[in-house]
């Protein structure tokens, strides 16, 4: 993808349909309830109708995409897990036996890996090869990586929305696998946002209090040392970010140009969330945040957003896995505008109702 | 039930198996992921197996009892909608074409109807008949009930968890349907905990502001006239309460004696889940709380049970309306705990890494 291309991208890319919101607000506030009394699923379902121009959406096929890729950063001991268990977790997401795929798999949810930088020679079976190369730079030393594999990893997001497209997918989680991904996370928020690295880093997979405060360094000398320019997203993703991170990016963007909803669930999926919406302010209207997460940072993110998170799930694991839950939460909202009667067709037959009250009332 | 039958019951209830939650935090612990990462889907898995005695669960069928039944408070003005609403939606409920109804259907629930006390002479097809009276005594002039009439609503709610077990039920949701019950569970909230009337009434189902000055008062009212005692939890639950809290108050007690989890969902159903408590410390263990309400009251009743909600809707509909959804959460948290692989079985084949990584790794 070149800039060009992605540009061209952008601006092709339409808000929610604001006519399709308003019928379905219409029709909402038609519903036998207190007006507003379903809370956010009755702000999920206008929203729906704003992605899909329909009044009533069912949810039938969701998906998990899984972006994998290692990070440079690891070699500062930023991580208590072994960078290994980026490829064993990749594995192990297509046999459904992590936390997220063993959910999804659940739901009858479908769950694509893709490898965009894995530190391997080979994509193992099951997960899609986009590998840019075999893990980023350490960008505690200098960038992650080029403009151009910035690029390359944002293509293959989009692509993964493209082709969900094609597979009729109703809506795509935003998941990923890669050790070290929370750092290059806040390494992103804090070039983004200008938050000093103290209030965006988090605990990550359980980090002594000595690691984060290592951790937080690592995340402020990457940022002194790179400076990226907090109004250049791709040069903030390039060079703090990660293949992941990248991807994920064009993974909103590709769901924004396929109108198909995408939930961001967990720090680094927010965090590419975030990037999104930097390029393209449209790309919010279709993003849906799953769970309230634990990591520090979040919080800064769920406000630049605008957005709130519909699950308190105390979950800080990422790989996407508040998605599969989420897609309950949303195809709930579904259902009860799908199935809820009107006031005038919840009014019982007056007869009926005489006979069953009898005297006195 | 008598006094003496009730009491016999309460000191049958064995809390959770602490032996079978020990042998699920373990398995939580084996699992390959961070520890805790999960959050509560790690706890509520836990607390499954204490109620069941197994460490693996699944909820395969899921029911929302929904206790209806009228409130005289509603002379007073508490309310913006009309009383005869309770009999139409208890009626809308079994056509599954309300908030909870139609979101339980979506996800195969059973939905079941109680009448403890609808003003209405006979009760409608296809709910069931066990009407106490015509409605409660208007608590903001003297008792609610007698304490017979309130023995008898709490027996009703054991019977629909005795029924509930007889019927394979692997989690009860609690809801209600009566006009005028946010009022009579700000009395018992307030009579429970001695907290002033102003900080547990809510805004219920949309009033104006001056509509909730007056409900404060008529809370207050109901308070100082009936001046239950606060350690006497049928006594305030049959002078401030209502037909609906005092056998949802039962239904929690019958779920904990059946070893059933029970999902306490909004504002009447949380404070009857307190009462429950009260009665039988023991019943907490079998207590999950859906959504974190907006209703007023609601905090104070997590704090006192100990407890947290899983879901952040912003829904103040009542009916049990998040029950649907905290189902798919439990089912979530079991689904995690069956299908996850251990740490030894998350290690990939030695000979297959090495391939997959190639040279450099």
């Amino acid at each position: 993808m070149t800039e060009r291309e992605l540009f061209e991208m952008l601006s092709a890319i339409a808000p929610a349909d604001r006519q399709a919101m308003d019928a379905a607000a219409k029709r909402q506030a038609e519903l036998a309830k207190p007006p507003g009394s379903l809370g956010k699923l009755e702000t999920i379902s206008v929203r729906l109708a704003g992605i899909t121009g329909k009044v009533k959406n069912e949810l039938g096929r969701c998906r998990v995409a899984v972006f994998a890729a290692d990070n440079g950063v690891v070699r500062e001991g930023v991580a208590v897990t072994p960078q290994s268990v980026t490829l064993a977790q990749s594995i192990n997401m297509t046999r459904h036996i992590t936390g997220m795929s063993s959910i999804a798999a659940f739901f009858g949810n479908d769950v694509r890996v893709i490898d965009v930088g894995i530190d391997s020679e080979h994509t193992p079976d099951g997960i899609l090869n986009r590998k840019i190369a075999r893990g980023t730079g350490n960008i505690a030393e200098g960038p992650a990586m080029t403009r151009e594999q910035c690029l390359a990893a944002i293509a293959a997001g989009v692509e993964a929305a493209d082709t969900a497209k094609k597979d009729g997918v109703d809506a795509l989680g935003i998941g990923e696998m890669g050790i070290g991904n929370t750092t290059t996370a806040a390494a992103v928020l804090s070039a983004l946002t200008g938050a000093p690295a103290e209030t965006v880093t988090g605990f990550g997979s359980g980090l002594t209090d000595e690691a984060f405060q290592k951790k937080v360094r690592v995340v402020d000398r990457a940022a002194r040392l790179n400076a990226p320019d907090p109004g250049n997203t791709i040069g903030v993703l390039a060079s703090v970010g990660g293949f992941d991170l990248a991807a994920m990016t064009g993974a909103y963007l590709g769901c924004a140009k396929n109108r198909i909803p995408a939930v961001a669930d967990g720090f680094i999926s927010v965090t590419a969330a975030l990037a999104a919406f930097r390029l393209c302010p449209a790309v919010k209207d279709f993003i849906f945040l799953s769970h309230a997460s634990k990591e520090r940072g979040c919080r800064l993110v769920y406000e630049q957003l605008g957005l709130q998170p519909m699950l308190l799930l105390d979950m800080r694991l990422g790989e996407g896995s508040g998605c599969p839950i989420a897609f309950q939460v949303m195809r709930a909202a579904c259902a009860a505008m799908n199935g809820m009667a009107t006031f005038p067709e919840a009014a019982i037959d007056d007869g009926y109702l005489a006979e069953i009250r009898g005297k006195d009332f």
